[in-house]
């Protein structure tokens, strides 16, 4: 029997919005805004989208006016009562009252700021300037908007029993992959995916596969909407903007090579146990742990983002055992293009010697390479900060196709940094 | 939204019925069912269920009470009125009131006979004793309960999950086969595949997967349920119980060399065009091809469906030309265990040489071969004609597997249809 009423009230909409709520983003990101409302509440930054796949031209594919209707859109979303009752009454990795009142009433009243949009070689030029506490909660509804819109662009030519079939076939690739997850001994893997979503019902679709297929070892996922709904844990702690911002704040080299570690200071004074992950990436991770004081090994792990992961996980075991401790009472997370091949490699490689994690992202997500030609295939696209307060922001990365900034400043950083001759890897997505 | 009223309704079943209407059934059961009615009213004949794949219990995979609640349902079911709306008006095979008032009036009267449920040594034995044209109306909705029965014993213990994934890869898999199909020049294909399908509305789906794949080269299916609800052609012409039934009932050896014969004129009198598709296999195609009358090889075509297919093909090819006919003019009808390679072979084959049509049953409507260990992958059952006026039925095929009848039977038609050695083949399906 035909339900009228939804029917009807369906078709009301103006559009179909990607981003229905200020909490379908990342969770790390409400870690990180709380932070920066308390410490720094009145710095400016600029935040823009970069498509590292030069090669697909997002522009030609998504249309302008579509895109501005969606962007409109998530700026008329306000954190919904029911919304705000969860953040209060939930508890994060298991610690209560994570977000306090403080931050939870900003949330209440914040609404998206404003966007800059233009159009140069085929590539969208979409930035955010103001407030880092506002714009940097941009970062991934931005791309998820994005993202959701090239899926879109490519599905309206397919019919019915296309696209059904399209969608069976990416739901037993999740599948299959699901099945090989579950024959890893103590495995822990949570969604990254929101950014680089194929589109929201999707992720949701994924979560809600990973739960039935993996259990307990579906640790939760990036997503705060989906976490809700779904009843699972929302997992994340922070990510590179922090050091970028901290770094392009120091006043001089002495300075700048204490700003990744004056992050880690401020964040454990805010946060503890699981949430105490470190990210040494953002210059170099050889020169971080060397350089690093002795309370970091403290930490409860590290999360292993740009290197190649079989290294950098053997990197992170050799400085824990440094500092005396016992590696397999550390964790290591691994977030970089994780696939199912590579997390197996990595799970052979590591089981027994240290607890490990996987934050699996945009191929759990969004694997619908070869579906539609290439036409679905994801693509690398990032929303990064590039200034704060008027100074540029750099990234060095352990994998030079990652870095950013002014050459300049690359340099300098590298010079205070020690960072010496890094191998570039693919970036896929 | 939620619909209250479709949930309530719902639960309101008793039952999930397997067959819910007459219409559900292949529609060369109406046509034989006609000329049974004209001809033949006062024929008692039984038939019965036949599991060739030993190896599968279905008995111990399917509940009794469940078989018979659903053989109960079955027999509760009348011709609705807009279905007998749909047999007066619709044209089949281009022509109109191929279906006379006389036989839909009796249909429109008709219920599903009694029936006689027993186990032995793990399979059922099913059979319905009675008026020939009663009993027939069996076959297709006996062994379409039966197949759904036991698909739905598997399905149960699968997670929500499990089910989503297990019908994406059995999508993927049709699909995936109508691609292949999609590349073969002058395709005509129909569904004939009601009787082995996995489920009713599993069927549907694949019809409808062959309209939008496949275009006007799909050219119908069986079920004359889907036939009417997807608006597409109803196909099929006759089986192998008329030359049985004919065949039991001859007097004596002269006749029973006629009686396969006497089913075609007797046919040809009724239906005309493509209905005119001469099965020749019941007693060894090669005999009935060398002693058939000049006025057979006027028909439109042939139905190959035991014999392998490229040497069946073959064999009409040279019956066409040794009777003067232009190949290029006839329509060869392959049905027999297809699947997509055999297809692809048959069309590399034969293509320009004859007209080609495909029955495409067990492996369009029922490939869940390898998708739950091995336990939904088809049996080979049937429904057949074991007896008529008291005298024992007999085929011979140009399978010997798919021979039946009592031995001694079995030597007289041998002898009297001049059958020689003959070569076995796997019946898959």
């Amino acid at each position: 029997m035909l339900d009228l009423a939804t029917r009807v009230y369906n078709h009301n909409f103006r559009i179909d919005p990607i981003v229905r709520s200020l909490l379908d983003t990342d969770f790390y990101k409400l870690l990180m805004a709380q932070m920066i409302l308390r410490r720094h509440p009145d710095v400016s930054v600029t935040f823009g989208i970069h498509n590292r796949t030069r090669s697909v031209r997002i522009a030609d594919e998504v249309d302008i006016d579509e895109l501005r209707e969606q962007l409109d859109h998530a700026r008329s979303l306000r954190l919904g009562r029911g919304e705000a009752t969860w953040l209060r009454g939930n508890a994060f990795y298991g610690t209560r009252r994570i977000l306090s009142a403080e931050f939870i009433a900003w949330f209440e009243q914040f609404r998206l700021p404003a966007y800059e949009l233009a159009v140069r070689d085929g590539q969208y030029e979409l930035s955010f300037h103001g407030s880092w506490l506002e714009t940097t909660m941009w970062e991934v509804p931005a791309l998820a908007i994005l993202n959701e819109l090239r899926s879109r662009a490519t599905l309206r030519g397919l019919g019915r029993f296309d696209l059904q079939v399209l969608y069976a076939r990416a739901m037993t690739r999740v599948w299959e992959k699901i099945e090989r997850l579950r024959r890893l001994p103590d495995l822990s893997i949570a969604d990254f995916g929101t950014r680089r979503r194929h589109g929201f019902l999707w992720q949701d679709w994924c979560v809600q596969a990973m739960q039935e297929g993996l259990g307990a070892h579906f640790t939760g996922t990036s997503n705060c909407l989906i976490a809700m709904r779904r009843e699972v844990e929302a997992v994340g702690t922070n990510a590179h903007e922090l050091p970028m911002v901290y770094a392009a704040l120091a006043e001089d080299d002495a300075a700048l090579a204490q700003a990744p570690y004056d992050v880690l200071r401020d964040w454990q004074q805010d946060y503890e146990g699981n949430l105490l992950i470190v990210l040494p990436d953002t210059y170099g991770t050889t020169g971080f742990l060397r350089d690093a004081p002795d309370w970091i090994s403290a930490w409860t792990g590290v999360r292993i983002d740009s290197k190649d992961p079989i290294e950098g996980g053997e990197e992170v075991v050799a400085f824990w055992t440094s500092r005396g401790c016992d590696p397999r009472e550390k964790l290591a997370i691994f977030s970089d293009g994780l696939d199912i091949d590579t997390i197996e490699q990595i799970h052979a490689h590591f089981h027994g010697r240290m607890r490990i994690g996987y934050g699996w992202g945009t191929l759990l997500t969004n694997d619908f390479r070869g579906l539609v030609g290439n036409r679905l295939d994801p693509v690398s696209i990032v929303c990064k900060v590039s200034e704060a307060n008027g100074r540029p922001t750099v990234k060095i990365s352990d994998n030079p196709s990652k870095a950013q900034g002014p050459e300049a400043e690359v340099e300098r950083y590298k010079r205070v940094f020690g960072v010496e001759v890094q191998a570039a890897l693919p970036v896929l997505v």
